[in-house]
């Protein structure tokens, strides 16, 4: 079963917006058995959401189309896709109710014009309900192939996604697997990586296709294969899973496609422990990673930004006289930093960073690229000495990997 | 001028990863004065490469090819570049050397035959040298358009897009202009909003393109238009800001394209003033975002992420007494951890959120969406209390929103 995604909006082609829809859409198409052959952004002008329409008829199964179905004048993709059909628009009760009653309810606004546009939908149309959004879905089928157009906000399309659109693939299409087996490795450069695999990809059965993705450190392996039985195509994944090389084995983090973070997280939750994060150089980005899920408080005690070298003193505790010693970007600092997270925030485990990720130099005298990493656990407290190398964007992103792999380590050990 | 942007690679299409690198280029190239008129992503397999690249041909003058060049073996790209142009691979002496003197600096490691394949260049093409990886970009033309092929490492993308790319087409293409005026507005629905324009966008010249961007509470209000000169561009774009109707006005928070985030930092910067935040239910994405620029510690003090109610007390030093009396998300908690925040970083200002983004309760009875958002400021400290709805990306999101806003009014009333 084939499948396209259409994006529609001057805002991806001006690069003003990055389109997440897509990965979201592609990767439910994934799991729902669909070959996702073409992504496809178009701006929202009549003749190019017809020339794209057109294109898709017959080609694939099920078109995807998120965008332009705002209330507003440039929103011209629900007219576009009705005529698409030869329909014309009519009002449909329960979405008018649905967006007289979310007005009333948000805004204590009683319905206008522009409002009740959004009721209008093409008079053969499968109208996918929105609760939780004014701009309903539609479902229209022309020469086998299925369309699908939803609105952009990703919430939006999410929840219309799960509600409406998952039930009609599954009750319409029929069922078959794509199977992709991620090794997630930290470690490695992706050439080396590929030299210690040689014999071993070279032996891969052809059915099964082997993707190298590599970034900040890390390098995700990915063997993909289609097929009808789940069980049967995870048997012969897993065969050859258990003869990767021995070489690699020690570089591997996970066999599941986890971020670095998710395994961190995987491996305190199975020991009931707890980390909080004490972050100079990497601004947050531990701590929101960690946040990122419902159920965090459970692994997550907190997380310190102490940007500025004031904050190092005033919040978190570091002392005046080691920054003056040895510099605010220095082993110690990251050492007390580390401690003084794992105390006050009263958790197991603490990584602390601090360093310059450029492109200037700051409040110390380290080259742009250097970080210091400390690490506490419940028996020790460490720090070691990174050069990143640039731009700020590397340097931030390898901090933050590399963090994470000394605290996995730490917490096997024990 | 036309372009159209082809990202290569099967990780984009089974959702694996989301596509930053044709946002970049989207972006870049509009501010060059192309009209990007198609962003496709398409697998990396020989048949469809091919398909892609044949169609852009005649259609756009440039093309921008990213990703699939890696040195392992999935990645087809390069061959199926060279042969599209009836090439030959030949090894080009300055990548080889600057491939191996990245091995020997970075790994310490000789030149092996996988790294050496990635010298390999067409015979004919342009080498777009990349000095911070070891995937040299390309570039070939063939009937009137030009292909440019990128590695998909978005810092190596980049690096070379601006050392190499720019120049290239600055010298090539005739100069035009795309200029994009953008509005932000906080406070008024999508509709309201286009309610009270009705006027002015029906009187807008036909030249100038209006659309309305929602998220989280804001609305970007973007004003596009083409030609030659990008002076008498401004002058007509300026005359109809002018005529924005009142009504609006109060609504308006920039007339640029800047994030609620940005436009804070402008403030706090144009004042000298600094900021800090205690954040519970937002997790730290008030601080990521602060810490994203350099030089963030001119305005930035640092913020704390007090996700579990025991550090609230223990590192930020809000009295148990107050989180027993009202529970952890309450007006005074949010009260309490503004002024704390704004005491112990030091700060000007001060941003605290608590609430519940669900999608199960926490530590506290208040319902999924509540959220106390807690302001402080060199006069004085409030908080205030809000309902986000669900899901808990909407929560979060609008709480980071309404933060923002609330404290750019402070900051503006000084």
């Amino acid at each position: 079963m084939k499948a396209s995604i259409v994006t529609i909006g001057d805002e991806i082609l001006i690069g003003q917006i990055v389109d997440t829809n897509s990965a979201y859409l592609a990767k439910e198409l994934d799991k729902l058995g669909f070959d996702v052959i073409e992504i496809i952004t178009v701006s929202d002008k009549r003749e190019t959401i017809e020339a794209v329409l057109q294109k898709q008829l017959s080609i694939v199964d099920l078109v995807i189309i998120t965008g332009g179905l705002g209330p507003t004048k440039d929103d011209v993709t629900k007219n576009v896709f009705c005529d698409f059909f030869g329909d014309t628009l009519v009002e449909d009760e329960r979405v008018l109710n649905h967006v007289s009653e979310m007005l009333e309810r948000l805004f204590k606004r009683p319905l206008s014009p522009i409002n009740r546009q959004q009721a209008l939908v093409p008079s053969k149309a499968n109208v996918l309900f929105n609760k939780v959004g004014t701009a309903p879905g539609m479902l229209m089928c022309k020469e086998n192939t299925a369309f699908i157009s939803l609105p952009g906000v990703p919430f939006e399309m999410k929840t219309i996604f799960k509600d409406e659109v998952v039930p009609f693939i599954e009750k319409t299409f029929q069922k078959s697997f794509n199977l992709h087996k991620t090794i997630i490795t930290y470690g490695l450069g992706e050439s080396l990586l590929a030299e210690l695999l040689e014999e071993w990809e070279d032996n891969l059965p052809q059915n099964i296709k082997l993707a190298y993705l590599p970034s900040a450190g890390s390098v995700r392996l990915r063997l993909s294969i289609q097929g009808d039985s789940k069980e049967f195509l995870e048997q012969v994944v897993d065969n050859q899973l258990k003869m990767l090389p021995q070489t690699v084995i020690p570089y591997v983090r996970a066999y599941e496609d986890l971020s670095l973070g998710e395994i961190v997280i995987r491996e305190l939750e199975n020991r009931e422990k707890t980390i909080s994060f004490a972050e100079s150089c990497t601004g947050g980005k531990l701590s929101t990673m960690f946040n990122e899920k419902p159920g965090s408080s459970s692994y997550f005690k907190g997380g310190i930004v102490t940007y500025s070298t004031q904050s190092k003193i005033d919040l978190l505790g570091v002392n005046q006289a080691t920054i003056d010693k040895y510099s605010v970007v220095s082993e110690k600092v990251a050492i007390e930093m580390a401690m003084k997270a794992k105390e006050r925030f009263k958790s197991d485990y603490a990584i602390a960073t601090t360093g310059n990720a450029g492109p200037t130099k700051g409040d110390s005298p380290a080259e742009i690229g250097t970080v210091y990493i400390g690490i506490a656990t419940p028996e020790k407290v460490f720090a070691k000495k990174y050069q990143f190398g640039q731009p700020r964007e590397k340097v931030i992103n390898s901090a933050v990997s590399k963090g994470l792999d000394l605290i996995y380590n730490e917490i096997l050990e024990k």
